[in-house]
């Protein structure tokens, strides 16, 4: 009998976009269970505190049993062996992206061999999507409708007008 | 008829550098008039303020009425629908810029269907010129004769040494 | 008076993708007048002739006047000289294509300084599409619909299939 | 209970390297079965028959039970489907492959939006071995060991001898 | 009789990882010797001081005559003429590395056409190391070791621990 | 005593450029003698004979005792330890040269790890030129002075034109 297959999806989500969201339903038709692991980095000041950030995916996944939020801090290869998780799943846009991504993967199969990174590409119309820039539109006053959930998108405006 | 062709060319210029007077240049004889849009950036610590920004652009391109120097606040493209402007310039160097780039022109070109951007190319001998490596070499008491226009060079100098 | 500003947007067009038409289309809305410069490269075997080519352009430009389809042969440079062509469009869908375009752009501004590269992006949903994989596809009996003009689509499949 | 979760690991393999087995493990460990499609390519003039390289590949994984080579023309999509496989799963090295594996999967895709495609990092130890290289070197007789397995070693060796 | 060739290697080596120690090494035998350059960049706040760092250079390279390490400030090619070296030696990982590499070096050489930039490879097993990645997993408690020498392992985990 | 330090500058050289010519002598001053070893591709129909190929070499360097040229054909490796050459010199032009630059000195550094690759970049001038596209000019007429040495300009103009 195959075992559950469970990957982690990281990640800020500050805040979600419908490219997360892309990528969370491509992976959960990948694997068993996907976990959506939010990142409580104590750096940064983020817009939304993890719990609202928690709130919102958990919102968009109702009913969709093999999706799960949480957050975790420290190394992500120990988060995801103490969720028994054998896959990262990491969506890239592009090549600046990419770059990235493969030096984080490179060293987190060092630090954990027997977990893989695999690569998704979101749907081509949120190729240009991240929360740095749906945040920097919103602030701005510019229409976020069709890059962020439709919920989030009330909860940004309403914050970056606080 | 033809209607006026109005672009605007946005950016921080602190300092102008001779790159951007050469795509400046260049887009002055593509369009019938360019505003070289210089964001009121408000998050950043800049070394000139607009007006200083502003006085060296106007003082370069003195006596040549289709380039003109505006400052702007908020979304580019509600400035631009603002000025009637229909297109966006922006110089690119190299991958990286490109990239970035990119993300912008696809996220404006959402936010505002009718608005076109074009990239332009500066001269070779310009290709690793930026305000902020010209910024960090002025510091550092480099020559820096050649990468600005020679006012911008003299008040940088002054500037740096304050 | 403004003079009429020509731009040359030139390729091989073997065949004409939907890509194709998008920059064609957000170039003619920027110039008075884009002329199509279909390449006549004597090396390679196409699948279509210049003249199916020209005919297939033209067929989707009916009626659209400032969009005119030419063939060329020898420089570039000296084909837009010839029709008093002062700009020269790119379309740029990638970073490997911009690296490409980027070398061309600069050759080109050598052999004529006063002719202008200027580089356009596709439509994202577009930002896949190439000539050579719309035939490869075609060839493999996939389904190409969207990709290129409807009678493009119907006249490729007719070809491959000879 | 869980469907069986089939990936296809499509390309040419002329020959097989150790790039191209690490990434096969790789692939075993996250799906139920993974199916190395060899692409029968009758443009190109290989340097092994598709059989050959279908005996290499059931060589190096004798005993695995949930690695199977086969061979497809066509379409990879139409082939994946006719093997109940939803997932394609590509190696990435560099970002000169990253480019050209980005849009064969947007095309993929479109042609086929229920299969997904996945991307996977070999151990860096084989980052800068292809297929390509890897002849050209024993055509020159440099040393393949540690390149490809052992088998492929000499039959590779005694092939480009003749 | 030839000059001595003199290279600097410059950096922050905050702290000093086994992908610099290879390019020191390489450098060493390409150059009669190479000048470790530590940057004193007063705006970062760095894990350890310059002083520390110089010790871990030079403890690791005891015994090794040609390797010496120094602390400079200003401009890089200004500190290169004063130690009447003639190339500066960078190494090389990834694209986007190079990009900012490429920048910097042809800023170096309008400063200073004399000097001249020479990029090396590290070991592909340092592909994915940085200092500013191994501080990031010292500070989460990940294994360091194999990534930076014995020493600065144990004092970086000391560090990060204060 | 200072072994002498000789490099290997590969290609093919069909023809000279002066992008070769530059880092020929930005070599020549950080290596006692540099060999260009043009190629013996018995693949490719070369415009130049590697005879003339040779000359144009010869002739642009005459009088400059530390540039060599020379043919060769095998692994670049084995030429290079017959030649007791211990460094290889690659130009680097562009993000898409370095991506193949990287996978060949990879590669070269397995077949003999003691023969170290130096990267340097031609003056910014010489960015776009490559021998086939001043071979793809001087065949459509244009003007290809300033980019070849001139006599090799003479020659090309006739070659192109038998």
């Amino acid at each position: 009998m195959a075992t559950e297959r469970v990957a982690i999806y990281p990640g800020s989500f500050d805040p979600l976009t419908l490219g997360h969201v892309d990528i969370m339903q491509r992976g959960s038709s990948l694997f068993d269970k996907i976990i959506v692991g939010v990142l409580k980095n104590v750096d940064k000041e983020p817009l939304f505190t993890v719990d609202e950030r928690l709130a919102m995916i958990r919102d968009t996944f109702r009913g969709q049993d093999n999706v799960e939020a949480d957050a975790f801090s420290g190394l992500l290869v120990d988060y995801a062996a103490s969720r028994k998780a054998t896959t990262i799943v990491r969506g890239v846009r592009a090549i600046s992206d990419f770059e990235y991504e493969f030096q984080m993967a490179l060293m987190n199969r060092r630090l954990a061999p027997t977990i893989e990174t695999v690569f998704m590409m979101p749907a081509e119309e949120y190729s240009y999507v991240s929360s740095r820039l749906v945040k920097e539109v919103a602030r701005l006053g510019g229409n976020i409708a069709g890059l962020v959930p439709k919920r989030v998108e009330k909860r940004l405006y309403e914050r970056v007008r606080e």
